[in-house]
């Protein structure tokens, strides 16, 4: 089974690489490119073959290594 | 409109963010990891309200500097 973990800055943390982004883009010509927001995705295969024990594995995996949950928030689903 | 756009490194192509992940889930105790790749996602509004549109326009900001398509391959998502 396949998992996607993705992981974003919280909403207020500064995302310098998005701005950096933002700035590109119009800097290359596209006009009305509004927030840029820059995240992480991890796609994990695991053993596990229930979904909802795979989603809660996902979980735990991203608490304790994937994101840092003092900045990041996390969503891990199942592909 | 916002776009997602996630950026993975083409099959074949070395990810070693992603073998360091494996060896640590296996090291923090999670059995059955197998392969775990790693990209990066990037949420972009634009101001374009046509979704066919809005989608061909991330697919050039892809092309021209989200993803170095020689080595990584990308998908965009209206969200």
């Amino acid at each position: 089974m396949k998992l996607r973990v993705t992981v974003f800055p919280k909403a207020g943390v500064l995302d310098p690489q998005g701005k950096a982004i933002e700035r590109a883009l119009g800097g290359l010509g596209f006009a009305g490119v509004g927030e840029v927001r820059t995240g992480k995705v991890m796609i994990v295969e695991v053993a596990e073959t229930d979904a909802a024990r795979a989603k809660a594995q996902g979980e735990e995996m991203a608490r304790k290594l994937l994101a840092n949950t003092v900045i990041e928030s996390f969503t891990v689903e199942i592909l």
